[in-house]
């Protein structure tokens, strides 16, 4: 109990002051049990936790860590940006600067707004095609994540009927069920939102299919709805313009965030000239959204995905390590599936279900100095080198034998029983 | 020209690449047209705009400058714990830290949860609501501001009737028509909003009336409802505690932001326990909700709160201010409505129902190098001292004495009639 003593203690402590002991996409409620809560520091690609172990980290913050935790450029660009005042009665020439090179390097904007968080952007982005089409139905598709405000939190609990009005669903990359839906919205379609591909949690990730894009924006084309590029998670990390340029097909609307100022706190939503008036008549506002020190952060980070081979490089660390994983999960006689780019990989055995093998291979990796997630699509952040790759690796082969081991006697996870029945 | 050709610069580049050039509510597309839209640098009490003109400001950033901009203390903790790494792939103890001192300083929270936005506050104090009566009406007052999301923001445009469902309107310290309100929720009844005090803009401000807001409280209780009480912009300038304590009311819910840091981006939802199941129960979350360095800020900002007498000092400022202006208008022959807490006033003239008075002397202090607002409540902060007050009645004189002699000749505000008609 000495390695996590102090992380108990401060679930303990948190418990009693925050509902549930800890909310949102960072409780470990749906983790294996040894993995820590709390967390001391993070530097590049590592993490220690509250209980000073260290481990080399895949989640990268779901998401806003693409050059490494406390990168000293960025950072310094952020403080001193601070010291000359960062949030006060209007924006500064910042603001400007960081619209003008979202502009230059994002293919389909023409146009950029800020805000702070992911749900603030995709929530931006149906109130703007509300007001651009004078519409009011929206299709997603099923099981995608878009942020938690009422209108798409995952869960029930306080959310209304009426929050969630106005929705069609559809199938991810289903041609058919896309059209359905889009008949189903009748006149009345606002917006099609998707996915740069399918992150959906617990399940396979998914290229998006060209064939699919293309049906979306010309289904938004003949119906003039808008269409939107949630890239919130995917952005910078699979291409240093909108992740749907990779297939050819170009939004309306794209909504950024998570790594766009490598952790800072800011959001984004980009926009064509199409969606340009709309978005001028919409009331959105933050406290926080016109400071400028993370305006500064993010004008770092912008130029570094623009000029550096960041995204080469963790295209090569996350082949190197679906390569390795793949070998040394064949040699332990384990089927790995290893889905989405291989810059944000999720890692599923097969046979699992009930994800009792993915739950204990993955606590054997933390033990063994390797945070990976057992249902979530994992990060590569630049940051990373060969050799901590090549350290993963060794870690896997380790945690393969222990789950070789362990493998008849694995009992179903009781915390997953509410997920998987 | 010479005076503000940067902002004037700054402008048509916006215009480009920024829907409408600015949005929300720190455009300027409401206040007079000399006023900057951009600015240079914060520090203390003061603001440079583009151009390097230097304004004593009364603005405050819209409420999150307290303590004065870029405080050296304050941002020495953000940058501290930036250093150790900021957003990571979970919270550290200030997490915790910073909920136990929620908990012992605010009377009626038990529990505490960060957020970014002041409206993800009052969105989550709604869903909680609603989560722990399982109802879904609000009761608010007209024309109260509680954020900018869909269901509270205040411009239709966008916006369903569905997502302003369940909502029942009722008038700010008029208890009868609280009652009525009530009343048409039927057995639906989930919350009752409140403001702390009536800071609605445009409209002269109003103490809450302590019968109002016990009579709130009983229907609350009678109902099973959540008294939310949305501190966002008044929290820390009216109490230590929440501002309803000066009336001697407990909500079940609170809201807070703006100042909580400093400027540093956070706002929290804090609840008693009788809301804690519901609280845990919704999914909330954003990328950088866990963020640490924010909450160090946070953390010697509330100490600040909690030890210095900032209060004090910034209501004996206020009062000076207000007593100071009452004289000057009243010598200049104007009549003067001050209104509000003394630390958050809003100046209004007798006899400008389309406020050309109000925009003329507002642009005439701005020339002499003070900052007002026409139309917003405007906020003190502990960085201003007595001398920077009576700079600013030397200047108010100064204004009082323009406008006497342009009055016969002042025209309606061309960018009001959208208001006033």
């Amino acid at each position: 109990m000495a390695a996590n003593s102090m992380d108990r203690a401060l679930r303990e402590r948190a418990a009693a002051v925050i509902p549930g002991g800890m909310y949102g996409h960072q409780s470990t409620g749906l983790l294996p049990d040894d993995y820590p809560q709390f967390f001391a520091r993070g530097s590049g690609a590592y993490l220690w936790d509250a209980d000073g172990n260290r481990t080399l980290d895949l989640m990268c913050a779901y998401g806003p860590n693409l050059f490494g935790y406390a990168d000293a450029e960025i950072d310094a660009a952020y403080v001193a940006r601070m010291k000359a005042g960062d949030c006060l009665t209007g924006p500064t020439a910042l603001m400007v600067e960081l619209a003008e090179a979202f502009v230059a390097m994002i293919s389909h904007a023409d146009w950029a707004m800020v805000c702070k968080n992911g749900t603030d952007a995709t929530t931006m982005a149906l109130t703007t095609a509300r007001a651009h089409t004078k519409k009011k139905t929206v299709v997603l598709a099923k099981g995608a994540y878009h942020g938690a405000a009422p209108w798409c939190t995952p869960r029930p609990s306080g959310v209304t009927a009426e929050d969630r009005a106005n929705q069609v669903y559809c199938a991810y990359n289903d041609i058919e069920s896309l059209e359905a839906a889009v008949a189903k919205a009748g006149g009345d379609l606002a917006a099609i939102f998707a996915a740069p591909f399918k992150h959906d949690a617990f399940v396979d990730q998914a290229a998006p299919d060209p064939a699919y894009a293309r049906r979306a924006r010309q289904l938004c084309d003949e119906t003039g709805a808008l269409l939107v590029v949630d890239d919130v998670r995917a952005g910078f990390r699979v291409a240093r313009d909108c992740s749907w340029s990779a297939v050819g097909v170009e939004p309306d609307l794209s909504t950024w965030g998570k790594c766009i100022a490598n952790g800072h706190p800011i959001s984004a939503l980009l926009g064509s000239d199409k969606a340009r008036a709309a978005a001028a008549s919409i009331y959105v506002t933050g406290s926080f959204w016109y400071a400028s020190a993370v305006m500064a952060a993010a004008l770092v980070t912008l130029k570094r995905v623009r000029e550096s081979d960041y995204l080469e490089h963790i295209e090569g660390l996350g082949e190197r390590l679906r390569r390795g994983l793949h070998e040394r999960a064949a040699a332990a006689g384990f089927s790995l599936r290893q889905t989405g780019p291989v810059t944000m990989p999720l890692f599923l055995f097969d046979e699992d279900k009930d994800l009792r093998r993915g739950f204990f291979w993955s606590a054997e990796m933390l033990k063994r100095g390797v945070y990976v997630h057992p249902w979530h699509n994992m990060f590569m952040c630049a940051a990373m080198t060969e050799a901590d790759i090549d350290g993963a690796l060794d870690a896997a082969e380790g945690a393969f034998a222990a789950l070789k081991a362990a493998e008849p006697s694995l009992e179903p996870v009781a915390k997953l029983k509410a997920v998987f029945g």
